[in-house]
């Protein structure tokens, strides 16, 4: 791993790295945040995930994550939103190709070859990450609009391999929602049952654990009626019995002005499950 | 004042307004954080000049400052660096013209007619804030670089006007170093006499009021030995028996990074005097 950016940050270092990836077959960047900590000390690691257009840079440099993070002695992680470069697909519109990665394993063509983000998230990068930073097996998961829905469906495809999930007005309907029908009939085709197995709500049934997840939403984001609708997602909770803390904010919007405000929040959530 | 942005964070409001300029005769661009507070109450407002290449975007987004302001009560606001247009002159650098205004009034040809910082900083503005929002008469004022030199004048230069002041990084002695040296030669002329009502470090001997400064500096800033070196203020300050506390931060840079990691002692310092 390249270090590219170097910062010191509230006792600790926010540094960007690049590495090449061989699950995306591209170059990334991913941020890290590493606290100050006793030498041959291993921390514990969350993960976020990003919204469309994002990059790994948004996280740090808006949400002032690094002052919890110092707190609470845990290691963030802040990827890409996508495989990136020349040689990789892409689409002209914001919400689909480079920065819109959505963090599934595309099976279509052009995208397959490149968009494999659930298989560099949930394994090549924590993989890099355990071997290079002081970081111990605990891992835990947030994210924000797409990357809501990443942390979300995520966690629950991988069991057991998350102490913690969180998120920041998620698409937590993908299937029902037009970012999402746009982004799962690009990535995965046009057979719609395939889809469900990356939508939260869908997934929520046959979850093999109750993890608790924490939302924060907005109640003046523009994207709620038409692409979030939490109340879909708390509709299945409630049914299934999954165990949900939905905090309708008043007032917030879609922005990181809405995030620096409620990232200590979540950030306490994690700590928590990830030093239990 | 049009309102142009507007978002929730941490219990109050960050916005940003548009207004035309009397005394720079363009339109400016204004961010303002107002905590939540009693209906009625008037808050006191702290002052943040940002530095070359800034508009009033980068605090907001970047600094973390809003939760601090919050706790502490006080309204924030940062303006642009300098007046902006395409009637405005500007020069191609970074480090001149629009988006480098260095605070003060210029006297000589083509800048003379928009850049006249010092008298928007000291007197537009403040008059429109307090006549806007809900705003007490206490001010003060903090800044970063470019905008930790216009803080430190503008205290030195307008005794009683501001009730405490702060800086990170800031150009403490424009007159001995490049930044300074293109900027006042342009501005102010090649009279290097009339420089010095523009030096905080000249400033200091004749400082009609001993307000205590603050002062947080990076030891890992690149700017630190060619443009910053604040080591000529600390001699000053020491010989002419100005209080001083001057911080020099391990590891830090002049990134926004370093201005997040202490911002909130810097707000604590300024709300302490706003509310004695």
């Amino acid at each position: 791993m390249d270090r590219i950016e170097h910062h010191a940050s509230f006792g600790g270092t926010q540094s960007v790295y690049q590495h090449a990836s061989q699950v995306l077959g591209c170059d990334m960047k991913v941020a890290v945040f590493v606290p100050d900590h006793e030498e041959g000390a291993r921390l514990p690691v969350l993960y976020w995930l990003s919204g469309l257009t994002c990059t790994e840079q948004n996280f740090i440099t808006k949400a002032g994550a690094q002052r919890y993070a110092a707190e609470h002695g845990v290691i963030l992680v802040a990827p890409d939103t996508s495989p990136r470069g020349e040689g990789v697909a892409d689409d002209e519109a914001y919400d689909l190709g480079q920065g819109a990665g959505f963090y599934l394993n595309a099976t279509q063509k052009p995208w397959a070859q490149h968009f494999q983000m659930e298989d560099y998230i949930t394994k090549e990068l924590p993989a890099l990450i355990e071997a290079t930073f002081p970081a111990s097996d605990k891992r835990s998961i947030m994210g924000h609009s797409m990357g809501g829905h990443g942390a979300l469906t995520l966690a629950l495809r991988h069991p057991g391999f998350y102490l913690a999930v969180s998120a920041f007005s998620p698409i937590v309907a993908p299937t029902q929602v037009p970012w999402g029908e746009k982004a799962f009939s690009a990535y995965l085709g046009d057979d719609r049952e395939a889809w469900k197995a990356h939508d939260a709500t869908a997934l929520l049934a046959s979850a093999e654990e109750r993890l608790p997840i924490l939302i924060d939403q907005g109640d003046a984001d523009d994207f709620l009626a038409g692409q979030l609708k939490p109340e879909i997602f708390e509709a299945e909770a409630k049914r299934v019995g999954h165990p949900l803390t939905l905090r309708m904010q008043e007032g917030h919007d879609h922005s990181y002005y809405f995030i620096a405000s409620f990232i200590g929040d979540h950030i306490a959530h994690h700590a928590k499950a990830l030093k239990a």
